[in-house]
Parts: structure tokens; C-alpha cells; sequence
């Protein structure tokens, strides 16, 4: 039933047995996956090819299908093709004009994967308050971002500054002519770069950004005649990925033409080996805090530990992240969790901030915690430093229904405050995480919150959740303690 | 209107002059929010505090507002709060029951963020044929990963070997009585939380895993008296962090006691800092990799280059990720392009898969690519070798409705299975994303698939659209050209 092997066949037998009982998916649509099937049509065609293993067919033309036509298609792979099918046209948006944008932003697009879209309240941040959107699919993280920002709030909230915005592109190159002579030309050369990429770059140098610099980088030491132009970009409040690159391919073009014409340069062979933009923005960087005088009942957690204990320990559990990378790695990965449920929110790309923080995390040698405590005349202070390039402007940021709102409801940040807002999330979230390591742990906690879902894979109803909540506030939480629940309440 | 600070002038107003033109929201929901508002009732709680900062007000009891009521509260504080509010209320489920399962995933629900859900055909994996689910906001993803996944499935497909699959926990404490002392104690406290973790680990032993090593490690020379419990554990099909973290809990309190009770230990200090699985983990690990010989017409993308020439770029710009940090770290961005994507679509962590990952591609002391080539007897051979932790049972992997159906799609595949089919994902865009650069370059494609969303941003029609894919086969994609091109043919 899993695999692509018999696709034909099995969708075939369903044309025969299935439909989709809501009437919404007209008799065109059957016969149109019938013509294509059956008539291997111009519509599509779904090539049969003898390959070295027998039995594999490649599949072709399913890009070209329509919507239900793939959910057809996709369906007739497994079990219940109806059921499978219903669901996905279940997540679809009521409005198909609204719909249609989603189903844009990808290709061989068939549903809607749902994220919870939540908020964490009073987030403080340099004197402002923020309602912050958050999109994860994890619980306990909009809570605990909620429990961190509330109790900061109450002591001065978040500071941050933006340090730097500057983001970098390469242009990979080999030459064989050595360095001194490309060194020689190279400020002619730039100078040509410039030029060449005035119209490009026009509207982003009048928003007050564009290029900032252009240099030649010797790599000759790691791989032989190995070569970059690294360029350093101010792309304002866009993410700037497509300005970068259109520059880029420019610098590349621009470099070709003149070792391709200048008497001296011509003589050796260069061969530009890639343009593209680094997802790697070390001077993209917000630094973001937190501070607070230590003294008894300060922060009060736990009657376990005095202030003093607390923050000793807190300290502790922070510097064991910055030497072990067992712990550090599972450290961030709980910064980004506030980070990327922000990201996520506002439409940008959680991929190059994850690859840029991490990246940014092992700079000195050894992967190591992004944040770290300092504790000077009485007064602790909790730090997290981190680049990220995000956008306010640009890709999905506005094209998204819901990072549109996002970004609406934090009252249309630029980038560099969006920085500032998605890093205090981050480091709420560290907050909330240490804090509860070194106090009364995570576990307990934890499986407090996913009781709900536990509850769910067993069906539990409503009143049975009332009565599970209840019983475990003094239980441990499990998949088998609540499932031995369950069944001695259902008897 | 971006910041909390007048909330609740805002929501008295919105009161007054907005509601749902749908009908859907009851009368009773704004009797309770304006009970809740104006009367300071016991339902919630909006205290209002005076902050060292003027007119900061703190939120408190907006986690126990129903879903209608934090909607109203959140839209009162932007500009169009109706707008807002049933933007929101359009990504709802249909269904209220399936949309309470949603809600209940995370805290503080007010709606779902819908992300495409694709699939891409065609990946032959060790000799069997999947169409892979992909969970992707970024465009050109899932086209890129189908057309690697094509053109390596006509050429033997993906092969995959899942090296080992274990993972680690910890439990970090300080201890001022020297290495010596612990370390003959250490096999009977071991013995000790074997016996203690029994009924944790039952279940897990049944199905095959559990509990492989326990064993100290001194952390003296990181930070003084500093030691770690270190356990490796296999816990099957489950990503395991609610198993590993219990067990560690137990761990940690067995040591805790038997310190106590022990007339050797208790003359010194033994704390428990805290106990916590790692997302580091560099033995639970799948390598990946295609190949093929390399002989004209083989590869054949560009009619710029022979196959032979072809093989060397591509193997210079994965070395140039080898050397690079800043090429590394977008170069390994778009590996995890493909494998969050199904990541994501069954249900599992994307920013555990994201941290371990980065720090294992840090682990020589740089930040360097994931990935590697080899050539050699004219066969040339792409592999990935990265770790990760994936679950196909617990968690949201059968609780979210689209992850049980990307599961049924992949043929309920087991944790390794599924190790092998996100890395083969992260292998095709690998492939896919360096093939383009090293070729055509990425700029003009990408622009290509982005020219719908730029499109959209502009509103164009379905007439408009139509016209514009056409004239931009031959010219180059940007927002302005865009918006140049439609401006010439709305005129």
C-alpha cells in the first residue's frame, strides 16, 4: 500500500469506488482523471519506463495536474483513499480565492498543513509592549514565552539593540593567474561592478541601503586558485535574498566579460563557479537582555531556593551549555523555538535563521549556548546574542494572510525591530526552560501540558479530560498512566 | 495601535461597533467579554499595575479568555479589528472538533497558519518508490526536490543505511568530592537506576530498546566539580524526549538519594543542576547518497558543459562548502530545505532536527557542509551523512491529521525508514540547489517559480498572470519589472 508501484492500477480501482461524499467535486474532474489515465492524453502522461529494478515506474506530468486530480492520484496509495482525500480537502480554505494563494506559494500543492497561531502577551521590549504572534506546533512554548515575558514586564521587560544589519554574498571563482595581478585590476573591476548594477540596486540605495562594499578574498590556501568576491549589503528592512542574488549574478557577469576582454587578464583562464547570496549574517546581530537586582524574593520561584541559590544554579545550567555540546545544542534549540515561532509568524524563512544561529553558535571552535549570564554588583543579567536576517518587506511577509496580520498586530515593525521582538522571544523561552531545569525540571511540567494531547490519542470526551486534569495535578503524566486512567474511569 | 498599552480602551470600543458578519459568533460571547472587561469579574482579570514605565500595562488571565474573546481582545489592537478578526476566523476548520484538536497542540490559540502541503513523486529509496509529503512555505522547493528525485530515480534511486540510531541524555551535577570516590560507587548507583527505571522503561524494552549505558563523566576540567550521569538509549520508533527525559528524572533522583544515604558520599555536597535529554546526537545517523557513472550524455543538463566538466563544478562547489563557513551554512540551509519539509509534514520537531544537525556539521572545529562527493572509477557519488532524531509513533505523528496522513502516504514507515526518506529529500535539494548554481545559476529559475507571489502582490489577474508567464520566459524576474509589466498592460 506504500509505495508508488502500483499508482495506475490502484487509481484506476478507485475511480471506480470512490467519491467525495460533499458534491463538491464535479463529474469533470473524474472524467478528466480518467481521460489522463486511461487515454495517456496530452493532458498528462504518466510514462511507463522499464528501469533496471523491476516494477518501478517513474512518474510524469503529475505537476500538471489540477488540484483534485493529485488528491486523487496521492490517495489511491493508501488504505482508505476516501477518507484520505476528505481530509485533506477538509483543510482547504473555505473562500478557494484565498485558497489559491496558499496553493501558489509551493508547487504540487494539495492541502493545508495547520500550525497553531497563538499569542503571548506583555512582551516589554525598550519601553514598548507587545502582543507577540506565535506559530508552533509544540506545546508548552507559547506558555512558557507568555510566563517568561509577563515576569520580566514586571521588572523592566526586555532591552535590545540591533548592533549591525549588514548581509553577505559571494561570488565563487577560480583563476589560475595568481593574486597580485587580480589584485591589481581588482579596484577597476569593482569599480565596473558598480556601475553595472546601478539599476538594480537604484530603489534599494533610495530606501537608504544597497551595496556597502566589494573584495576580493584570496581562498588559495583552502583549494587551489580559489577565489571570492565577497560583497556586504544593506538591504533595509527586506530579507533582500532576491536583491542579493540579482547583484550577485551581475558581479559574476561583470567579471566574466572583463578577464574575457582585458589583454592582461585574458591570457589566464577564470571560471566563475557560482554567485549566491550566505545565509551566514554574523554582523546581522541583535544582542537582547534581561536584568534584575538579586535580592530575596526577587524572583521567588521555588520554595526550594533563595534568590542567591537560584541564580547560582541558573548561572550554572547556562555554562554548562556554553562548554558541553550535548547541552548546548538542546540549549538553542530551545532559544529557537521562540525564535522561529516569530519567524514563522511573520512569513519569513526559518531555515537560514536556524543555519545562521547555529552556524554563529560553533564560531569559536566548539558548538556552544548562544546566550550566557553575567552577574556583576548584585545584579543578574541574562543575554542572548544572535544574527538573524529577517524581513518586513518582501517574500511572503505581506503575501501570507496570517504574517500580514502578524506583522499588523506588532504595529508594523521595520526588520531591525522585528529582530529585537523575535530575540526576546528566544531568550523568554531560554528563561522559562532554565528556570525550570534547575528548579523543579522539565519533565513534570512538560507532560502537564501534553496531557491534553495524551488525552486526545485516546479519544478521551470532555468530561473524561475534566477528570484526567484533575487527577493528575498530583500524578505522574504518561502515555500508559493515562491511558490505566482512562480505562478505570470508562469500566 | 501596535502596542498592548490601550487595550482595554480599545476592546471597550470594539465592543460598541464591530461583530462577526457571519453570524457564527454568538451574543453570549460578548456578554461574557464585556462582563469580563467591565466588571472585573472572576471569569478574568485584566489588573492593571503601575510599572516603573508610565502607562505599561501587564495582561494577566488572557490564557483563560475563550478562543471568541482573545480573537476580540488581540483585534483591538489594530487598525481594522473586523478585518483582523475574520481573517482569523476564516483559517478555522470546518469542522469545530477537528479545529479543538488544533487549538489544543499549543497554548493561546486564535487560529491556524496554513502552510502547502505537497507532495513530490518519484523518490526511489533502496529500491522502493515513494511520493514524499513536504511541508514547505518557500517556493521552488518542491519542484526542486521532484526533479531530482526523477532524474536519480531513472539512475538507481537514493540509497540510504541508517549507521546507528541512539541517542543521549544527561544528568549534569556538581560534586566536591573528587573523581576518585564517585567512581567506585558509580556501578552500584548505576545498578540502583537500572532497578529504579523499571516501570519506565518496560514498555520501551518490549518493543526492542531502552536503557544501553549509563556512565559518569568527569566535567572537572570544563568547570570545577562538575560531573555528568551520561546515558545512551534506544528508544525504537518514538523520537523518545518524554522517555529519555522520565528516565533521566529517575536517574537524577536516585543519585540525589543515594548521596544522602550513602555514609561515604554524604560528607560532601552533591547538587543536581539538572537532567535533560540532548538534540545532539551524533549516533542516531543516516547516510545517503546517489551515483552514477560519469560519461557524456549522463548528466546532460546544460549544453554548456560536457558531463565531464559538469562533475568537476559540481564537486568544486560542495568543496568550496567544505572550506567555507559562509557558503557552508546556506549550502546545508538548502539540504534542510527538503528534509524540515518532511520533517515537518509527519509531525516531528523541526528544531531538534535543526540544531543537532548544524552542530554535527561543526563538530571538526568549523562550520562545514553536510554533504560531500566522491569520484572515482568515473562513478561519481553525491552522500550526505547526517543525524537525526525522528519519531513515527508518539508526539503529534499520529495526532496532527496531516502527519498520520503523510505517514499512511510513506507506508507507515518506522523511525529508520523515515530517517532514510528525509535525508534523501535533503540529499534532492542538495543536489538540485548546486546543480543550478553551478549551471544556469539560481536567480533566474527562483525568480521564475517566485513570479506568481510577486504576481499576487500586485493583483493580478488570471488574464494578467497569463500574459506575464509568457513575456517573462525571456526577460528578468524582480518586483519592479513586475510591476512595470503590468502597468504597460493595464494602461
Amino acid at each position: 500500500m506504500n509505495s508508488w508501484l502500483n499508482a495506475q492500477d490502484a487509481m484506476g480501482k478507485q475511480f471506480c469506488h470512490t467519491g467525495f461524499p460533499n458534491g463538491k467535486h464535479s463529474v469533470k474532474a473524474y472524467v478528466l482523471l480518467y481521460y489522463s489515465v486511461f487515454s495517456q492524453a496530452r493532458f498528462t502522461n504518466f510514462a511507463t519506463q522499464t528501469e533496471r529494478m523491476k516494477n518501478i515506474r517513474i512518474t510524469s506530468g503529475f505537476s500538471r495536474l489540477d488540484k483534485n486530480q493529485k488528491i486523487n492520484l496521492v490517495s489511491s496509495n493508501v488504505a482508505n483513499p476516501e477518507l484520505f482525500g476528505n481530509t485533506l480537502l477538509g483543510t482547504l480554505h473555505r473562500d478557494p480565492l484565498a485558497q489559491k494563494l496558499y496553493d501558489e506559494f509551493s508547487e504540487n500543492t494539495i492541502g493545508n498543513y495547520y500550525f497553531p497561531y497563538g499569542v503571548a502577551p506583555n512582551f516589554l521590549i525598550n519601553g514598548k509592549m507587545y502582543m507577540v504572534p506565535m506559530v508552533i506546533e509544540e506545546s508548552s512554548v507559547v506558555a512558557a514565552a507568555s510566563g517568561a515575558a509577563k515576569f520580566w514586564a514586571e521588572r523592566g521587560g526586555f532591552h535590545s539593540e540591533v548592533i549591525s544589519r549588514h548581509k553577505i554574498g559571494q561570488v565563487h571563482f577560480t583563476w589560475n593567474g595568481g593574486i597580485a595581478l587580480l589584485k591589481s585590476i581588482f579596484p577597476e573591476i569593482r569599480r565596473q561592478m558598480h556601475f553595472n548594477t546601478e539599476r538594480i540596486t537604484a530603489n534599494m540605495v533610495k530606501r537608504g541601503g544597497g551595496i556597502l562594499a566589494i573584495e576580493l578574498v584570496d581562498m588559495t590556501d583552502k583549494i587551489p586558485d580559489y577565489y571570492q568576491v565577497k560583497a556586504t549589503f544593506d538591504t533595509r528592512d527586506s530579507m533582500g535574498a532576491n536583491f542579493i542574488n540579482s547583484c550577485l549574478e551581475e558581479f559574476a557577469d561583470t567579471l566574466r566579460d572583463f578577464a574575457a576582454v582585458n589583454t592582461e587578464l585574458n591570457r589566464y583562464s577564470l571560471q566563475i563557479i557560482m554567485s549566491i547570496l550566505s545565509n551566514y549574517t554574523p554582523d546581522c546581530l541583535v544582542r537582547t537582555w534581561v536584568e534584575g537586582e538579586i535580592k530575596e524574593g526577587a524572583h521567588s520561584y521555588d520554595d526550594h531556593y533563595t534568590d542567591t541559590e537560584f541564580v547560582s544554579r541558573f548561572r550554572t545550567g547556562v555554562r554548562i551549555a556554553q562548554v558541553d555540546t550535548y547541552r548546548a545544542t538542546t540549549h538553542n534549540k530551545g532559544i529557537y523555538n521562540g525564535i522561529d515561532a516569530v519567524v514563522l509568524a511573520t512569513g519569513n524563512d526559518f531555515r537560514a535563521i536556524e543555519a545562521c544561529g547555529h552556524a554563529y553558535a560553533s564560531r569559536n571552535g566548539q558548538y556552544s549556548s548562544l546566550s550566557e549570564v553575567e552577574i556583576s554588583d548584585h545584579t543578574f543579567r541574562f543575554i542572548l546574542e544572535v544574527p538573524m536576517s529577517l524581513g518586513t518587506v518582501g517574500g511572503l511577509t505581506h503575501l501570507h494572510p496570517l504574517a500580514k496580520l502578524s506583522l499588523q498586530l506588532l504595529g508594523d515593525p521595520d526588520a531591525t525591530e522585528l529582530m529585537m521582538i523575535a530575540s526576546a522571544a528566544g531568550l523568554a523561552n531560554n528563561y522559562s526552560a532554565v528556570k525550570s531545569l534547575v528548579t523543579k525540571g522539565i519533565q513534570k511540567g512538560h507532560m502537564k501540558m501534553h496531557l491534553l494531547n495524551i488525552l486526545n490519542v485516546y479519544l478521551a470526551t470532555d468530561d473524561e479530560k475534566k477528570l484526567a486534569i484533575d487527577y493528575f495535578k498530583h500524578e505522574k503524566v504518561s502515555h500508559s498512566s493515562v491511558n490505566s486512567f482512562l480505562e478505570s474511569i470508562r469500566i
